[in-house]
């Protein structure tokens, strides 16, 4: 899959490649106003000279130059006022001189906080300014001014402020140094090849720009199924080099994290034990800790999964997840590194026979008894469903339950179990469901992203994490619409009240150019349509793990049934769906809070797109959408094919204007969705009718 | 797995190693009389210096003292005579001299062939005399009366002949040049290791020295799925070193052949073409021919998997098998060469959903048209079913069917779906079977055995071939009960008429010693058994194929449920299996002759044991044994999981007396087996329930 991008016509090797900052031409007539008369000049205080600010001034010029076709003069801030003709003006408050001072009041150096920044066309001093309190912030700000550009905002009116609701924005890449990625679909790794750490850092700064330009400030540049060789990220092995990527991402204001292996004192410490109470192993850690700040002064801080899917961790010396993380932050705390300590804890050897024991609950289970036993400068990571990004589940009952513990949440951009970049799924409107969702933690209100902002306890580090869908591909994310997701991640971190229409509109005009409205409305069409899509062909009313084990691609339906990975669906003939109740099942529907409990506990209120998630029901049950569950089953898949073909259709229609390799290699991935939907459809249903003995109303083809 | 006899105790590099040629040291009494007086000299004529005649007399040396302790004196014809006390005497009948014409008759001579022996006692001339027509006969006398020795015969009173009854008998090594074996469960090749060929001929000769010691007489030593690599194997790359093999195998009568690639004129000829009546192409095979002789003058020929499974050949240019064929056979005529032709050859792309497409039928539907067209240095190996080594299957209806064409059975000794060498499965039972099968081609006694002995249709060419289950492991089998089908696949191929106990209690004696007579016991009645109790617990009524796919062990009812391998069992709530009678279904028993087509085509009179492989029932169709399908599929696997902890417990009960580290790695083995087996049982029997919702009779737990 990963070469198939250089099979298109075209310009193969690039095309995609600028993704989002692809800055089109923006020819006269298109704005408003003559673009050109406020961007001739940027005056920007020849004082500032940190990396980051040089990176906003080179993001500006860059952008611009490609917009207008002509390059920006830097002038210093007394040259600019004094010269003719309009400008931009950008800088910090401290650094912005007088002009920044009279365009922006008092309120809006305090409303945008230490990464917002404020826009303002000043017509009385013909000029447009950038204003932050932060370095970090200009750069936000500037590309914030470049997507208002090119998506043909009226810039002689430009007034508006914005910052970020999460403090921390952070990306996970699922890299190893062979140059493999875990559940990578777009290529191989850009960090990595053959055991060394890439000296291509060009490819590795495009995508700290394309990061930065959506908000990210964090990464953490490594699986965190820590293997062998990159247990020796930690030495001198790696660590110059590793020193040299955080170079590129400081200068895009986003901090290196690292995944960390917790058994590191034995494996490279050379100590017989990595208990988290043991002296010589903390004093290890603290040692260690040194020799990774002298190399990173701005190092991130620790990401780790331990004593989870077979990795090492505290359990093993009869310690538990807060002995664990709590001896890493107090290594970290000197420094202010931060610990972020993955909650993704289960019984991956169950017996399936057992059903009693309940996968879903085993995050609640193993963390919530320790609420209020971790340090503050530890984060807790929680998956944004208690099984693993499954295309339907409930949201984690984690989030509103820890009250005194910082939280995070986990999406995964990368689509797993939603397509692998092979099929379209645009997944922003999923995280804003995730998001949106009512814990009744504190009474109404308390949603999730209210828990992951810190606002509802009032933490002082959250935010958003996510497994990143990027790789060695020319287009970053294999299937080009992929790359929405990557933009609609970085955004949403940024700002989770964004629309999920805005954000795909956003990066569909970015890509494309806005000019075309067919072209812009027929694409968000798709996008918006592709979650709903996905879900009608292979994965009804909140089932989950109908795939093919280990790639997890594919429809098969008893594919996780008799394994030990805590994964059922519990079909027979008479029906199917795992019953989580309290009444008669496993009792998971016990963590939720408020009212949530009883909508889950009873069938009669449950949801239907997350019945079969919690309660086992005959097929010849009748949803609130007034079908059988059998019926629906029959009819979501026969629709799915339908609207894939749909898709594909959509996107010919879009063929003339187009970049024929843009085109070219969208319309073979929806080719390839439409034939594989059908084998999905036949498979599922066949499966279905071959159980329940119930034909289709309808009478259609099922084998 | 393949390292697990590395951590038995005792002896762990050697334990097993010697296999059946073990030669425990005979104690003085175990005999009915001193064997000594027999063996202290070997008499053989000095002037015959053959490499099979060399081998033949070290093998003898080597024999006698391990079990005797003392080596024998080599002296020639006439100081035996002259000599003090008994002798043995060796020898073709023209080089063995005058008492060799005494001791046996015109009609021995006669009656052995050129690959029998004789071997007799002549009292009065004090010695045991061994006589052939050839040098292999000698080797094979020799070999005979070892294991004659070794197991207990008496020594005064010898006087038998013996001769091959397949002319042909052969190894095919499935082994990669990476040094991989496809399908092999015994650790790695003993032939290639990273691109290159062994130079460990120690390794290989010992291999000689066991297929020898059985009577096998050729082998292909590479993958029939011929890699690019492999493809060299016909280039000056590798033939050297392969015809050092080829020496190696000469020195035990065995004859070297290759697995070729079709697509060879184009991957290592410079050609546009492969077409088999393509001027060019037929030249180039000539002149490889020519190369490959110079190289090795006895080479045996070439085996070939054409147009299977994705395999290139004569397909791709509109030509068919016999085209394909003949073009290679005309090329190694001159040379005595032969063309062994695989008839695996189906439609891998299928499509689940087309129940009239019957992969079953394929090889009959292929080649019966073929039928007299195939030159007379072609044979056409053909598996022993239509499907491929299930653990039951129908016999393949070519057996029979081919009255011009040579025909060889091809079974396979690695035990792919027969549990991988982790579970016991002793084979030779499952092929005595198929041997036995009474095809009805020529009327009654047109049994299997027949058409592959050449007899039934006066085939010039025939015999049988078998996939090896060899590597690395220093038992060679991995599992070391697994040696048994090794050597038995051999005692067949010389002789189908002898018993499957038999073979197995020759093979128990020779390797555990013959004197514990419980131990022998005990080890036969667990073989006799074994590939009975994994059908139990793994493949109810010759259903087949609910193994997981791709590497085929463990269970998983639909796991080949809905692919494109054309294998299939149509499971539903109301019945399960497959319906290839004429009337309602595939039409394949009508494959079948004389009163075989009835026999199938009826569900009355259709085997149990193979009542799913030929019909479609309900699971309450009531069998002759008085069981429903259902019942028999639960009372099955139930009773194989009680019959596996059998095994262990017989094992456990020979602990006292053996070598320990013998004892450990079967112990090890079939502990697995046992815990094993509990998984088939429930994942099948929960799969059945669930899906027709019967429970079962005796109340026991499924799940």
């Amino acid at each position: 899959m990963s070469n198939r991008v250089n099979t298109v016509p075209g310009d193969p090797i690039q095309a995609g490649y600028k993704a989002w900052l692809n800055y089109k031409r923006i020819e006269p007539g298109e704005s408003n106003e003559s673009p050109a008369a406020w961007c001739s000049r940027i005056a920007v205080n020849d004082k500032s000279s940190s990396v980051v600010m040089d990176s906003a001034v080179s993001e500006l010029i860059r952008g611009i130059e490609a917009m207008l076709g002509r390059k920006p003069v830097i002038v210093s801030l007394e040259e600019a006022a004094a010269g003719e003709g309009g400008y931009l003006i950008i800088g910090t408050w401290d650094e912005g001189g007088a002009l920044l001072d009279r365009t922006f009041d008092g309120q809006a150096h305090q409303a945008i906080g230490p990464e917002g920044y404020a826009i303002r066309t000043n017509r009385a001093e013909r000029c447009i300014a950038i204003g932050a309190q932060t370095d970090a912030g200009v750069l936000y700000g500037v590309f914030a001014f470049l997507r208002l550009f090119g998506t043909g905002s009226a810039m002689d009116s430009l007034d508006l402020t914005d910052h970020p609701v999460n403090s921390l924005r952070m990306m996970n890449q699922w890299d190893n140094i062979d140059g493999s990625i875990e559940r990578g679909y777009a290529g191989k790794s850009i960090f990595y090849a053959d055991h060394e750490i890439t000296t291509d850092h060009e490819r590795v700064r495009d995508y700290a720009r394309l990061l930065a330009s959506t908000g990210i400030n964090a990464i953490a540049i490594n699986n965190v199924n820590v293997h062998q060789f990159e247990t020796m990220f930690l030495t001198d092995r790696y660590l110059p080099a590793i020193a040299g990527l955080a170079a590129i991402f400081r200068a895009y204001g986003i901090k290196l994290f690292l995944s960390i292996n917790y058994a590191s004192p034995i494996e490279i410490g050379g100590l017989t034990t990595a208990d988290p109470l043991d002296a010589d192993v903390r004093q290890w850690w603290k040692e260690k800790a040194a020799e990774v700040y002298a190399a990173i002064p701005d190092f991130g801080g620790f990401l780790v999964k331990a004593d989870s899917e077979n990795r090492p961790g505290p359990f093993s010396y009869g310690r538990d997840h807060a002995d664990g993380s709590n001896m890493l932050a107090e290594a970290l705390l000197p420094y202010g590194g931060i610990v972020i300590w993955r909650c993704f804890v289960y019984n991956c050897k169950q017996d399936w026979r057992d059903r009693a024991t309940d996968r879903a609950r085993a995050a609640y289970d193993h963390f919530k008894p320790l609420d209020g036993r971790f340090m503050d400068n530890v984060i807790l990571q929680v998956k944004n469903g208690p099984m693993d990004f499954q295309v339907r589940e409930g949201v984690s009952p984690l989030f509103g339950a820890m009250e005194k513990t910082n939280l995070m949440i986990e999406f995964q951009i990368t689509q797993e179990y939603t397509g692998q970049q092979r099929h379209l799924c645009y997944l922003v409107p999923q995280w804003k469901e995730v998001l949106d969702f009512e814990t009744y933690a504190q009474g109404e209100g308390s949603t999730v992203k209210r828990v992951v902002d810190g606002s509802l306890y009032g933490n002082r580090h959250s935010g958003f994490a996510a497994v990143s869908n990027i790789g060695s591909d020319a287009n970053w994310t294999g299937h080009l619409l992929a790359q929405a997701n990557l933009y609609g991640y970085g955004r949403l971190a940024w700002n989770p009240e964004l629309p999920a229409e805005q954000i795909a509109e956003e990066w569909i005009q970015q890509v494309f150019g806005a000019c075309n409205k067919k072209l812009v409305q027929t694409i968000l069409g798709m996008l918006m349509a592709s979650w709903s899509i996905y879900e009608s062909y292979t994965s009804p009313l909140g089932v989950g793990w109908m795939v093919n084990p280990d790639h997890h691609y594919g429809p098969n339906v008893d594919g996780y049934e008799y394994s030990k990975w805590g994964t059922y669906h519990f079909a027979d003939l008479h029906g199917i769906g795992v019953d989580r109740t309290m009444k008669t099942g496993t009792g998971y529907t016990g963590q939720y809070q408020g009212p949530n409990v009883e909508l889950y506990e009873s069938v009669a209120t449950c949801p239907d797109e997350l019945l079969l998630f919690f309660h086992h029901v005959p097929y010849t049950h009748v949803l609130h959408s007034g079908k059988t569950v059998i019926q629906h089953i029959y009819d979501t898949h026969f629709e799915g094919v339908e609207r894939a073909e749909q898709l594909k259709e959509a996107w010919a229609s879009l063929n003339e204007g187009m970049d024929p390799s843009l085109f070219a290699q969208v319309a073979d991935r929806l080719a390839e969705q439409a034939v594989h939907a059908r084998e999905w459809r036949d498979i599922v249903n066949t499966y279905f009718y071959r159980k329940s003995g119930i034909p289709d109303a309808r009478g259609r083809t099922i084998y």
